[in-house]
């Protein structure tokens, strides 16, 4: 989860959330203000940070994702869902650094439901926690009035005093993220024409299968990028990071808020892949937009001080680990902006929907 | 949450659970069995146990709380609706005979919700928290297409390797309880008399009003036994225990298996409070039957060698805390049978239905 968001993406809802949700989760979070000493971290990073085993730090997250909102089982089946559910999780451990340890599940099922559903949501779950070797170790089913909901409480370590706040962005800091943007957001329309969003052939059609199935891969079974954090937080090479959740626009923005910082963004530099490309060209699609635009692609967003970018950058290309530099850390007032060709234009406040409406009220 | 429990409590459903509970339960705990030497309990418990800060185990648990199954948006308000979700799951800490230390929570809303209410709910989550020192350290805010869902995750510590698990129970301990039983049921059936359900003067109404307010607040908040867990504990009085939410039909049942055990319950000696007598009396209920099969008590059931009973008993009255023994741990081929005048009977298998049905449907 993000610690403190509000994912304003309901289908079938009005377009603007119910509620102002920053007011919220402001008023929320002075509601929730005291602390202790083995407190770290509270709300309003990736995971929360307390007192773990010895030498270590404990983060902990919970998320909570609901049927019609976060997935559509038309579009996935059950072990994708699960997958996806898990990985989301394991992701925010990933962006504390942290190595990810145990899931706790809570279902809560409708009527409908059936065993075999359920199994295949575990096995999917599990199939994200496997390479990590996650553990299962809690779970509780329950009934549900409303369509399938799915809680997942991540937990995972640190080394003590050393998870990837968002709060550590310097200004000067290089900006940089992992893999290619806007793959999900790709995969998520691809998914969404097999339920006959589109009336005529769709302009995707002349997209090969093998990238059609990359795609669909990054939406349906993102890779939790826990490799990459956890090599960040022993080399000492971030300052702060956060998980690509709710899409680069939104996520940059959480994090200059927690560093009080701004940030310039270069959009001529934003990773895209192969079949990202040739997605945006096929349907006519600004590559630099989706990559800004497009959520849950669960790659990790990390700040790096300039003096230590060389070495970042050489160490990566011998792990064979994919970085980019996108941008830099400003000063507050500067904002949060993207460099076009055009030359600097604020970038919009823009909250990701998990997917298109299939009744039409997007 | 019982980390293994199936809340066959669905209301405007079919009556009986759409799947067959204990079977999903257990081929997920199968799924899920992989372990290694930091968990020293995973599914089948009140909480899961890993290893924690130096001395220290960790008590994990999550719970998902529906509308319309777990609680009634017209028989409890928001800040009611909050402590109970919080006080749900400080007990089964403290039914590891551990501290609870913080709360996560994550909640999905629909379109109608306000901040309003958002901020009642948390408002009534502080003041479950507050007397036991618990902080709520995250929170996750999404939205939901169909109605309120409330997931709670909490986190405790207690003396490494000294939870207080359901398998401990031995043939010849003795059972006790906490406090009163049945008055969360008789309270829910007062909130629904609220609602209109009965058609004429409800036969409740000769209860004085102090005994309404009772029986109400024992329904509406809960205080998890948090005190009397950490002093079983520390005292190393107890084999085993669990809190009271399915009801102690249910409950003993669940501890029995996992102790591979059975019990004798003497329905003479279940405990239930004045006002908990006048319901049953005002509505022609049998008391034993009330204890037995209402749930939500939060009280603990725990299990006590029989050499230690009388310096538990001696010290439960210097402290002030109000404990009954209720029954006999047997071998398991006993079962698990109540005591009645007319002599032993199994007990029914029983699951809780967390309030009647306004559809008629129950």
């Amino acid at each position: 989860m993000d610690n403190a968001r509000y994912m304003a993406s309901p289908i079938g809802h009005r377009a603007r959330p119910p509620l102002r949700e920053f007011d919220l989760i402001r008023s929320l979070r002075r509601l929730c203000a005291g602390r202790d000493a083995s407190v770290r971290r509270g709300i309003g990073d990736d995971t929360a940070v307390t007192a773990g085993p010895p030498g270590l730090d404990l983060l902990l997250t919970t998320d909570l994702l609901a049927e019609q909102v976060h997935f559509d089982r038309r579009t996935a089946d059950f072990p994708d869902i699960g997958f996806r559910s898990a990985a989301a999780n394991l992701s925010d451990i990933a962006a504390m650094g942290g190595e990810p340890k145990y899931l706790l599940i809570a279902l809560a099922l409708p009527n409908s439901a059936t065993a075999r559903q359920v199994r295949g949501l575990y096995r999917g779950m599990m199939a994200a926690c496997r390479p990590h070797h996650v553990l299962v170790i809690g779970g509780d089913v329950s009934a549900s009035a409303g369509g399938w909901f799915i809680g997942v409480t991540a937990v995972g370590t640190v080394e003590r005093g050393r998870a990837l706040l968002r709060s550590g962005a310097r200004v000067g800091d290089a900006i940089y993220v992992t893999g290619t943007l806007g793959d999900s957001l790709a995969g998520l329309a691809l998914a969404n024409e097999r339920i006959g969003r589109a009336g005529r052939l769709p302009r995707t059609a002349i997209l090969p299968a093998r990238q059609r199935r990359f795609l669909l891969k990054r939406h349906l079974r993102p890779d939790a990028r826990v490799t990459v954090g956890r090599w960040l937080v022993r080399e000492r090479l971030a300052t702060s990071a956060i998980d690509l959740s709710d899409g680069l626009s939104g996520d940059i923005r959480h994090l200059c808020e927690e560093s009080r910082a701004g940030a310039e963004i270069d959009t001529a530099s934003l990773p895209l892949s192969q079949a990202g490309l040739a997605y945006a060209e096929a349907t006519g699609s600004d590559p630099a937009k989706m990559a800004l635009t497009g959520g849950e692609d669960y790659e990790l967003l990390f700040t790096t001080p300039v003096r230590l970018c060389g070495r970042l950058e050489r160490a990566a290309r011998r792990k064979g680990f994919h970085l980019t530099k996108i941008g830099t850390i400003k000063p507050a007032r500067f904002g949060v902006q993207a460099r076009w060709a055009g030359g600097l234009k604020p970038l919009p406040v823009t909250s990701y929907r998990h997917f298109q409406s299939p009744r039409g009220e997007s």
